[in-house]
């Protein structure tokens, strides 16, 4: 019988919990949202009983699951297990491995959700058998990470992977992060959705977020925009396309990666209609031309279980 | 008695040998322009003579030298020891390597210059004691390397370091590529040249180069040029620090190294007074900030032996 873990991939405002044997193999599963408001201590809890919820769907006991594996937002400290700063959920100094540990007794292993979602795809998915990977993460940010020889490259500080504030059009739009230039200023959800915004004509986009009830531009209401053959979503994507591939043709000519794995909500929608643009730019930009497409640029395969399944192999990994 | 090494750095006008003992000590040197319009014949015994010369300066025979070690510039194949394309030397497919020990009886091991001066720089300069190093070489182009583990980084293709032409200002002028904004475009020697000649009052850096008969503007007619308070030199130079500062920035947010490493005839010639700035730029741009200056932004300490004593240490580490 194989080895089994547990895998939870906390966002800013839901989250998965897996319970997986040692090939990836989801064998229960259970996701919820976060109760906006609820304290660190109410969320952690409502964690706990996912966990048990996707272990009782998978059949397995609490005591057959090795090890646990989290991914989660924010400043993480993963020697100590602690979500340092989660602006999102509004977390400062919390202990999650340590509270985990403690109601479910078993070990958990604390990693940054996007290097863990990466991670999932290397063990499982899109960047399987790639030693030497680096993945793009688009959503409200863009967030990145590193693989070298099989395993997360977090870099001297931990640090590595902050490929959304890249500079790649100095005089760009400001950022989140207050400079300017940054691509995540120029091709992240959020650019995209101001973009829209600020479109000359307006853009089926707010029609149907305005329908939906929405305040923001998800993945979802950009996908079915383009479907609605939005000539200012196209435009958007199209741009923000562009400048992803300038990111990832300075990720290629500095890292020489074996594979490049493009991922979140739009691309996991859009698959590759968004990621073929992308890498056609990237390739236009290598120093040393890859006309034989040895390095590939592919979107994430699992779906909601990239951060999940990543965590899973995180433990795994670890323990 | 420690063993003994011989190095050549392969310029495109000039080369250096060195022998030296496995703890970088320079015992015997040796240097020449090579011949303009040479065959490649000549000039690798050009080289080998050189390399005795150092030998005998150091008082070592060349059965005593463990193994040779060579930087040479343009495309090379490592393995098989051949320098496939060096259009500054007008090379093709030359078999540096193979002539080279045939002459010599000694093991020849090649690598590409700029990623050999960088290690040099780990192995007995600025980087020394710091495993995760990326080096970046202003001259006439832009180029770099990185060093991970203590060893040469190449990456999947052997590519990794090509930072010249990452894009750090999209809309920016054309590069020697042929595309746009790559940071070499913008704060290469050859750059501020053009930025020289291109400005509305007349440098200081013109009269000088008129002087000295030269078509070029070499690192020392920068030097000379600031020197005498030229205020065109000084803007062109704070400008390519800037950029140079971004680019040091994008490094970071992405590899998250210990170090970098500032080098070629600039740096060599400014020291601090050029890289302290391109830091200043750097750290601004960090997303993790780094108040402790935990992260090391030098320049290389080895002057005209980087290249040379990298290659000893890249004998080193493959023999």
């Amino acid at each position: 019988m194989s080895t089994i873990y547990a895998g939870v991939d906390l966002g800013g405002t839901s989250f998965v919990a897996v319970v997986a044997n040692n090939k990836g193999r989801v064998l229960g599963s259970s996701d919820s949202v976060t109760t906006p408001g609820a304290s660190s201590e109410e969320t952690l809890s409502q964690i706990g009983d996912h966990v048990l919820i996707a272990a009782k769907e998978a059949g397995v006991k609490m005591s057959k699951i090795k090890a646990i594996g989290i991914g989660a937002p924010g400043a993480v400290d993963l020697k100590r297990g602690i979500v340092v700063r989660a602006p999102n959920l509004g977390w400062t100094d919390v202990p999650l491995a340590g509270v985990l540990r403690k109601r479910l007794r078993t070990d958990v292993v604390l990693g940054n959700d996007v290097q863990v979602a990466i991670l999932g795809e290397h063990a499982y998915g899109a960047a399987h058998g790639h030693d030497r990977v680096v993945g793009i993460w688009v959503g409200t940010g863009i967030g990145g990470g590193l693989i070298a020889n099989g395993e997360i490259d977090r870099g001297f500080r931990g640090a590595a992977g902050e490929i959304g504030h890249m500079v790649i059009k100095e005089d760009g739009p400001e950022c989140s992060c207050g400079r300017r230039g940054c691509v995540e200023a120029l091709a992240s959800r959020s650019a995209m959705e101001r973009d829209v915004r600020a479109a000359s004509t307006e853009s089926a986009a707010l029609t149907i977020m305005k329908e939906r009830n929405k305040d923001r531009m998800t993945s979802s209401v950009i996908a079915h925009a383009l479907e609605q053959n939005d000539a200012v979503m196209h435009d958007v994507v199209a741009r923000a396309q562009h400048y992803l591939g300038l990111l990832a043709g300075n990720i290629v000519n500095l890292f020489d990666p074996e594979m490049i794995v493009i991922g979140g909500g739009v691309a996991q929608r859009l698959k590759e209609s968004f990621v073929g643009p992308i890498a056609d730019v990237a390739r236009s930009r290598f120093l040393r031309p890859d006309p034989e497409h040895r390095i590939r640029i592919e979107h994430a395969k699992l779906g909601d279980y990239s951060g999940a399944l990543g965590a899973c192999a995180l433990a795994r990994q670890t323990i």
